[in-house]
């Protein structure tokens, strides 16, 4: 047999591979990873394919979503989920409690935010192919001497490799060696769970090749690692996050995500559609030459699709383009007696709607107020501009238009 | 109260501070622990003085001795030793098996070695007023949220500025994790010992500090500091160690202890007397003016005193003497019929005098012979030189006359 006989792997495992690869930053090592989707065809053992999550409070957006759509892959492959909550550090936190970032949780804490997290993420995948772990399980009851097993199997010049820890430490910036810890106790769970494949974050590829490093060093078979890519936010320009506002939210009603949905650049509409549907390049690509206005509605709809129940997206769609009709058509027309407020605490400045129509008495509560923009039922001004953002907010002094439902009025002025 | 007052202290202990001073290289910080002694002084409570020592085999020479007489300082000053036998990392090693150097021990390697210490560590120290602790005691419990915790009081910045790791991260040499570690757990053992003071040889001042600084981050008073030098061996130049040969050993025999007590060279004979003995200085400074031969032989006679019974060295000095007036005197004369023997392996070569004479059927053993070396019995040439290394080499081809005893006689030759 010549040396440089390529392998040959099955059709089926090749389009497997495509699958994975799709969307995804780097797969490391590509090989590997191809070694070992044939082996689990050739003997019908799945893989175990273990994603890690903070317990820290979850609120999940597009950005999200794109990694765990990634985890959906891999369970329509059918291979294992692990689908793990790092608890046992989320409940330390920082001892010393001089990082505010590090709060420590208590078990009540881990256990709702991990109700929340199977909320979201079972919008995506099939809850019953996934099982959710938790590494105290594993580190809780780890003696000083394992401890110390782990640390000897690393090295202060390794972990100093890390971009974030190189920069710091150049600059001068103090490291806790509690954060060194971190990246040995992820690598561990990947020993502890005999991953076959981590996936992660393009954040964390350097804590996902610590784990491929530690299984090796513990003498157990190594996983591949997949990274996903940072999503672009709805601005174009930063990364998907809550504090730029420029997300979409996972949980988000079916028109306010629509709606968002179309407001994507069309430079950025053919990464998203990669990333966050499973419609086939050509077709993407085909839709886009053809409408690139209709094919971004196709986007929109899948999306919504996912994230809701198949369907959603189309009666999305339909309110959506009646919406947009009337507003072409229609004017705002005030009735007689149209009631007026003007807000009087934090004039001048910015006031959030919702506080507004709570303070005018349209509604009880805010949350009441934030399903009404949910269900883009509230229209600014003249063009009967729907209003998507919950945290709307109306400078004052100003004066402002509103139509709320299909039959309340109000003038906000001050 | 004036800002500037000076603190005073009893003349008690400002003179348990000299006495503790002299031949200590460095006290931090000085005025903490005359506070510290102050306060002892004043409540009656005794300070809790730890040394710590590692678990490997011990054989100890004047090196250590002076460390063990910086323990008996406190001792005798009514302080409670806390002779701490580091057996936790004994045990574990380096559970990689990379570092030749940090095999691991078992619970009965450790115990035979701690037996060994006792035996010779009490030469020195009251035995009575000596409690010896080991640090698995507290460490093999802990758990990894306890050993986050200790990892989250210290930086990776602040492990770096450690002299050896300094330069071994400046020379690209790999740093294992757990060798940070060692420090936190030597630190930490000052935490869980609540310790006052802690003595170490001046290599420790990194480690001895951080038990300080564990203590602050664990909101417990600090200890303070004590460090003493490196003996300079024998040989005037380096530091005293087995390995080169210019040392003492505790367990010497007197006669071969006080015939190496006089080699010591002048300019460092003063040294010795302030780090070896209790002599006053004054008084030391006078015997050295007055008459420096009989001076060495007062240091050479302390030495063997403290190590074996009062009167030890005199008894070895007047052996020392004895012989050294005799063989300015003496010459050999070999009787008729003195034998011969000619070794025959290993020659050409230097040969261990102990196995010649074991050959040469003088003695039944090597230990045999150790112990005629040991007791100042062997004497070579014509000017009868005594032999006082035990590991005494002869090189051949060559010939030597020996005398053995009062009476025996013997002819190597090859």
């Amino acid at each position: 047999m010549p040396e440089t006989a390529e392998k040959s792997y099955s059709p089926e495992v090749l389009a497997a591979f495509e699958k994975i690869k799709r969307g995804a930053l780097e797969i490391l090592p590509e090989e590997h990873l191809l070694d070992q989707l044939q082996k689990s065809h050739d003997t019908g053992v799945p893989l175990k394919m273990k994603a890690g999550f903070d317990p820290t409070a979850p609120d999940l957006h597009l950005g999200h979503s794109l990694l765990i759509r990634k985890i959906k892959h891999f369970q329509e492959l059918g291979h294992e989920i692990l689908f793990l909550i790092g608890d046992f550090t989320g409940m330390i936190g920082d001892p010393t409690g001089r990082s505010a970032t590090r709060k420590s949780m208590t078990r009540a804490d881990v256990e709702e935010n991990a109700k929340t997290y199977q909320e979201q993420v079972f919008r995506i995948l099939d809850k019953s192919k996934t099982k959710i772990v938790f590494n105290s399980a594993w580190c809780a009851d780890m003696k000083f001497e394992a401890v110390l097993g782990l640390t000897a199997r690393s090295t202060v010049a390794q972990l100093l490799e890390r971009d974030d820890f190189q920069k710091r430490y150049k600059a001068g910036e103090s490291i806790s060696l509690i954060e060194f810890m971190y990246p040995l106790i992820q690598g561990y769970d990947s020993v502890a769970l005999e991953a076959d494949v981590e996936l992660g974050g393009s954040d964390q590829k350097f804590n996902l090749l610590m784990g491929r490093e530690l299984q090796k060093e513990y003498g157990r078979p190594q996983q591949s690692i997949v990274t996903v890519p940072l999503l672009v936010g709805l601005d174009g320009t930063r990364k998907m996050s809550k504090s730029y506002d420029n997300y979409i939210g996972i949980t988000e009603e079916p028109y306010a995500m629509f709606a968002k949905g179309m407001s994507v650049s069309d430079d950025l509409m053919r990464d998203y559609f990669i990333m966050l549907t499973d419609t086939p390049e050509a077709q993407i690509d085909e839709w886009i030459a053809a409408d690139p206005f209709e094919a971004k509605k196709k986007l929109a709809a899948a999306i919504v699709d996912e994230l809701h129940t198949a369907g959603a997206g189309q009666d999305a769609r339909a309110a959506w383009e009646r919406e947009k009709s009337s507003a072409g058509r229609d004017k705002l027309v005030l009735p007689p007696n149209t009631p007026e407020y003007t807000p009087t605490e934090g004039v001048p400045g910015k006031l959030p709607l919702t506080r507004l129509l709570v303070d005018a008495k349209i509604e009880k509560s805010t949350s009441a107020v934030r399903r009404l923009i949910e269900g883009g039922s509230i229209k600014l001004g003249e063009e009967l501009a729907v209003i998507t953002d919950v945290n709307h907010e109306l400078e004052f002094p100003g004066q402002y238009a509103l139509k709320i439902g299909k039959k309340r009025y109000l003038v906000l002025k001050a």
